[in-house]
């Protein structure tokens, strides 16, 4: 099962030349997750040769354009590509009207529905249960109220091991109730459930904090996930600025990492001052040495843990 | 005097691996004029290193999305790098009803003057009286309201033969009397001014015709230009659908460039379905052979044109 982020965006408020503005896809099991919007989103998609039309929710974490302005863009092109199936968009209030009013200026209309969902105000929460994982909104700490999301994979079953299978002709209906735990019986005798099982991958999660300021308050959202992409507008060098305008420095995102027991952390949202990262990169692995840089049109992939 | 034009984007609907939504920048003697503006265009400025603050006034011709939902990311970035001085927006009525509600909503504000320019309804109008050019519109015709542009220089004065200059001492005075036609008199000697001056660069123009259908209403507004942009959006192939959409095909571009006796044409918009362009370009050069293809990047300079 893929379970794999891809970097669209890593710059912060404005673009650079190696940095396009923020925007993510994450692929769970071929289910795509697009994470922000920025201006021009869709002509990154389409250079990372990610499906339009396979993406069926999009997350908007709040409403600084660099966030989403590429909305409308994609939508319309999606329109364009004579798309059909819905679209779910989670985001603040306010992100529906920007785009009626859009449509409604220009005398357009979507032919595919598009749903919005508002997220909640101040307090974390389920918006996605899916079969084999869900999602989970939680408040930031921004300059305007901003959301974190978590994504999760639910405990699969046991697997029944390949070479019981192979020896045993086990009836259909059997198959869920020993990957359930129940012990298997043939012939008069008792397989039991340990020994024809094993233990099935562990669940992965990941967790977007952008944009943010430090705020210990994420950890109980965020503890023990798999990967964390945590913002890093700043450097040490910038901390004054970083507390002014509720953003984090690279190191403070390495200690939230730290401090939730992330296994991996991705720092991005990078200010356009910075021509090189090293700086970054260095400051955030003192406080968490399993730090890299989200590198536009890089796949991190999180690999099967076995359980 | 520079007088040139720069692709952004060539693309018509939806972009492209090689082409961006439409949008260029018209350099005339240093000033910097854009057309369009759409989705993602200002990380084509950045690429393309054209300074953001040198824009001042930007030209949407019509309210479909591909040509103005770059608009409100351009400008926030102009906000972002600290931009003071006025910027010009000459378009439809409701473009600037989309960019203030946006701000509205994310609660933000620009700080540099921001002045709309409606354009008239259905006739042509002076948008801009500059000192030595000028700028008109006029309708085309499309789905919606839609809008050309046609940048003039103004005539130049007389230019004084630089031998004359060097071996007469001539007062401040009298360059302007000359330039204009006068003659020069000194020591009782008169000099004709068809002796001592040269005619001056013949004044250059540049055409935009972005989306429209084929349609000779539009000549009387373009005859003779040096440089006329028209959209090509299909070939010959799609002919029927370029007359539902309101759209033309690279020959209809051609007879238009060759009935308005333009000097030179420019192709673009083109649609996604054509990876390859050179159908378009043989089709629009049987109308006219001067025609090349618009391709996002590139510079087209019209040259000095000697009187």
């Amino acid at each position: 099962m893929r379970f794999e982020l891809t970097i669209l965006g890593s710059s912060s408020a404005i673009p650079t030349m190696d940095r396009n503005l923020t925007s993510q896809v994450l692929n769970i099991n071929e289910k795509f997750f697009m994470l922000d919007c920025g201006d021009g989103t869709q002509l990154q998609i389409r250079r990372q040769k990610i499906k339009f039309q396979r993406i069926n929710h999009i997350f908007i974490s709040h409403l600084h354009g660099d966030h989403f302005f590429g909305l409308i863009g994609l939508l319309s092109t999606m329109q364009l590509l004579g798309r059909t199936n819905g679209l779910n968009i989670y985001g603040p209030k306010g992100i529906d009207e920007i785009i009626n009013m859009q449509l409604k200026i220009t005398g357009s209309y979507f032919k595919f529905p598009v749903e919005y969902h508002f997220l909640a105000s101040g307090k974390s929460e389920r918006i996605i249960e899916g079969s084999d994982f869900y999602v989970d909104a939680f408040p930031v700490k921004h300059s305007i109220e901003a959301w974190g999301f978590l994504f999760s994979e639910r405990h699969l079953p046991r697997n029944i091991k390949k070479s019981f299978v192979k020896k045993h002709d086990i009836p259909i209906d059997q198959f869920d109730k020993i990957k359930a735990g129940a012990d298997y019986m043939a012939n008069g005798k008792t397989y039991p459930n340990e020994e024809i099982t094993e233990d099935p991958p562990e669940p992965r999660s990941y967790a977007y904090c952008s944009d943010t300021a430090y705020s210990e308050d994420i950890i109980p959202y965020i503890r023990n996930c798999d990967l964390l992409y945590h913002e890093a507008t700043f450097a040490d060098d910038k901390q004054k600025e970083a507390d002014e305008k509720l953003h984090s420095t690279a190191r403070e995102a390495g200690r939230i990492a730290q401090k939730a027991n992330a296994g991996k952390l991705l720092i991005g949202h990078f200010s356009a001052r910075y021509k090189k990262l090293e700086k970054l990169l260095e400051e955030a692995r003192e406080e968490f040495p399993n730090t890299h840089l989200a590198v536009d049109g890089k796949t991190y992939k999180l690999p099967v843990k076995k359980g």
